[in-house]
């Protein structure tokens, strides 16, 4: 028996979409396309944000506010330079509203003379800024990030990962030269991995993609991706090196040391709330959602056991005393995030209530607790003992909150290295010849396959990216660690030069 | 002499754009009416924004996040409901764009069966949510936050203070009755004059605006009015009780403990980056911004003196030193933010540039200084000395580290209460009549008036209102804490209630 209705072996969308609910996490919103997101899901976001906007902060980055609408002529520019300009996009053609024949409707004598974007990306209009503030080699590096909602019209949504707008951060710098620029993009996929990973605790292999997965426009494009429990990839961050192309297309120059005129080098990278979508389908578990500590909203909830009697005083007292201590303690540098839950619930209702939302820790607290001096200990991460019953431990109150530091860390490194094995275990590397490889994706529940690849450009890549897509299969990356290439491409084969991740995506 | 080429006495307007540019706030975008912020407004927002999310959450509050786009229909349902609504909205009527003869149009086969609205606030959105989530009273009270970028079309814009789009926080609420929530609107009004007063040291006004001047559909609205120093005023924040109004139009209801249906009763209260722009028309002076210590990005700013010798090596090391043992220190229980600036520009143009940005504490070092042991001191808050010059004071190094958390602490509270006296001497509450009044206003720099007022309503207030309109002047609240009102009304004549402000406005 478990807490939710579905389980992951039964219908991995469906359990996915309970747990958004179940943990009340976000929901669909009246505007299609769009999501509510709720203090849950927000607070995830929140702290993987803060992680997130101090390491660029430290990396000398700076944080800037630009335009949520773009001129349309913005995009004109940039279609003509960018093959592959996706178009589907939010217009903006009227600036007032006029009550005609009795209903609401845009008047049409507030027309814009030109339509206005709302911004899918702030390439263009980044780029235009670029040009007017970089002038010489002293201007340079620029390096900016910005925190925003974008929005791209989809047609088909699933809540976090892919919606019409969407909450990012998007990083644009520009550069003296390639050497420059290339160290920024890796310093960027750094960063990224460094939260995925020691934050949010999703092992990623980082690589770079291949050419048809490329950002449009971009000279080189690496990524981390993440391993759902479906075996599905997650892109969970992109670097793009976009080499001269946007700054010739935008007219970003500076004047060098030497006091010729050269195109800068430019770099782009964004992460988003998809990757709380990430976070459920690698940490969840038939019971709900288990949420890392490092960003989990509460760390630990205490929930009172309460009879209706006179002794409840001493049971709510006692549940203040421990809150308010608990959140004197530090973990991760920060203070500890310790929730008294006085809803007017039944205990049980609770319990499973934060069970599901995936709390680190659930401390239950009843009258004989209190009187031993106890409290009783629930890890969200080790939910059931061998017999089947809720692992529930009694613990001295006073050596539970001395642990709790390290019970949490030890919480964050459990759920990493869980993963982490699960990763481990489903990357087959072993399949040289293109039959083996079908088969490996025709088994329940594949992971990815790492093959020995030549790559190939032009009309041989089209050739082997249309066979893996008629199987539903897409070129993930090229791991930045991978063994050495060896013998033949499994697609054209040519000698490899590399190695690189197949698999099914989201 | 001065940093900047204009003055306030000289022109207001004019020498608030200059500090803008010159401080390197924000700038103008290609997008007609919104701003790009950069880092140094950006900063100051962010660190406003940080105080103020904590006090919210401190107090109950859990942030969510609402679509950006609100379906038109939403807004149908208020305009039938609020007289006052406003139309200037930016509508979004197509998802597409198509190249078409060649040029980049909205795909006339993507327009949208509904039209969708950027939103210029969340009310009708947030309001449906309410409807659908509460159901007894033990679903509230519900209190909500959100952090957004919202969207009013404006014509005519001014960085800050008045642009299409800007950042804004929105508290929505919801309450069992009129007590829970006016409770709410006074302690969402208490956070706001919290943050503005003691982080951003701007002294403020606390009062209940005039039925004229109240939110459409708000029962009761209440402001913090800022005076600036032309002596007019900025309302820096607002809250609002709605009574039952936007729970009856969207039908808010829930179950009593009596088992009988009812109207929630509902606040809303919200603050802006307009705030931005009063803090630099408040602090600011002839040599440029003065940001107080709580909000300003970096705190101290080093500035090496060099003359391209090799004694410049210990300069440089004895800057980077003395910033490291700056960034250990605490000062209003957070570390203390200071920059090494090692940018490849003259001493006297980044000692200048810091002075116009406003940087508390500018510190410079040269050679003389490191043999010495000394750095040599300059307070934005106090630049001159009586003479005239510059009040840059050589002190021991170890003396100045020490007194660093007092310094920023005098510093903080110097720009308040230079403010608050201001504000105080330039509010004039003896006026008895129309004339004296008029008067006061035809005054070079008139501050605002406070005088007494009998709460005329519909045509005696509408009155009032147009007299005062016909002399560019605003009732700006009525005073929590004015002395009682004596006497006959200046406007009516009738017996007074109660004290009003009247001043001219932003």
């Amino acid at each position: 028996m478990h807490a939710l209705k579905v389980t992951r072996q039964g219908d991995f969308p469906e359990w996915y979409q309970t747990i958004v609910r179940e943990a009340d996490m976000a929901e669909s919103s009246p505007t299609r396309g769009c999501m509510i997101i709720k203090p849950w899901g927000m607070g995830i976001w929140e702290r993987f944000q803060q992680e997130m906007d101090r390491r660029i902060r430290e990396t000398g980055h700076e944080n800037y506010y630009f335009p949520l609408l773009i001129p349309l002529s913005f995009f004109a520019k940039e279609a003509e330079h960018v093959e592959g300009f996706a178009k589907e996009m939010a217009v903006v053609t009227h600036h007032r509203l006029k009550q005609m024949d009795g209903t609401l409707k845009p008047d049409p004598e507030a027309e814009l003379t030109e339509p206005l974007i709302i911004r899918p990306t702030s390439e263009t209009i980044i780029g235009d800024a670029f040009s007017r503030w970089i002038k010489s080699y002293r201007d340079l590096p620029l390096k900016l990030n910005q925190w925003a909602n974008v929005m791209r019209w989809e047609m088909r949504t699933r809540l976090f990962l892919r919606t019409a707008e969407f909450l990012w951060q998007e990083g644009h710098t520009a550069h003296v030269d390639e050497a420059d620029a290339m160290e920024e993009t890796m310093l960027a996929l750094e960063i990224y991995r460094s939260v995925v990973e020691d934050v949010m605790g999703i092992p990623v292999i980082v690589g770079e993609k291949p050419e048809n997965e490329r950002f449009p426009g971009a000279e080189r494009t690496y990524s981390i991706e993440a391993m759902m429990q479906d075996g599905k990839a997650l892109q969970a961050g992109t670097s793009h090196y976009l080499g001269t192309h946007f700054a010739e297309a935008q007219n970003i120059r500076y004047q060098s040391e030497r006091g010729d005129l050269a195109y800068a080098h430019t770099t782009s990278w964004g992460v988003s709330t998809r990757m709380v979508g990430g976070l459920i389908m690698v940490h969840g578990d038939d019971d709900g959602l288990r949420v890392p500590p490092r960003v989990a909203p509460w760390q630990i909830v205490i929930v009172p056991m309460l009879r209706d009697t006179p002794d409840d005083d001493a049971v709510l007292n006692y549940c203040s005393a421990l809150q308010k201590e608990l959140a004197k303690l530090s973990a991760f540098g920060e203070p500890v995030r310790a929730l008294f839950d006085r809803k007017a619930t039944k205990a049980a209702t609770k319990r499973w209530g934060w069970v599901k939302k995936g709390a680190p820790i659930i401390v239950e607290v009843g009258g004989r607790d209190v009187a031993g001096g106890n409290v009783s200990v629930l890890r969200r991460d080790r939910l059931y003992r061998a017999d089947g019953k809720t692992d529930s431990a009694i613990v001295a109150r006073d050596a539970f909150v001395a642990d709790v530091p390290a019970m949490l860390a030890d919480i964050e490194r459990t759920l990493y290295s869980e993963a982490r094995a699960f990763v481990d275990a489903n990357i087959k590397r072993d399949i040289t010849d293109k039959a083996a490889l079908e088969a490996w994706f025709n088994a329940d529940r594949p992971g990815w396959a790492e093959v020995n690849w030549s790559k190939p450009t032009g009309a041989a890549l089209d050739q082997v990216v249309e066979w893996l897509k008629a199987r539903k299969l897409t070129l993930r990356n090229v791991p930045l660690d991978a063994a050495p290439a060896s013998g033949a491409c499994i697609f054209t084969g040519d000698a490899a030069v590399e190695r690189v991740l197949v698999g099914r995506a989201y």
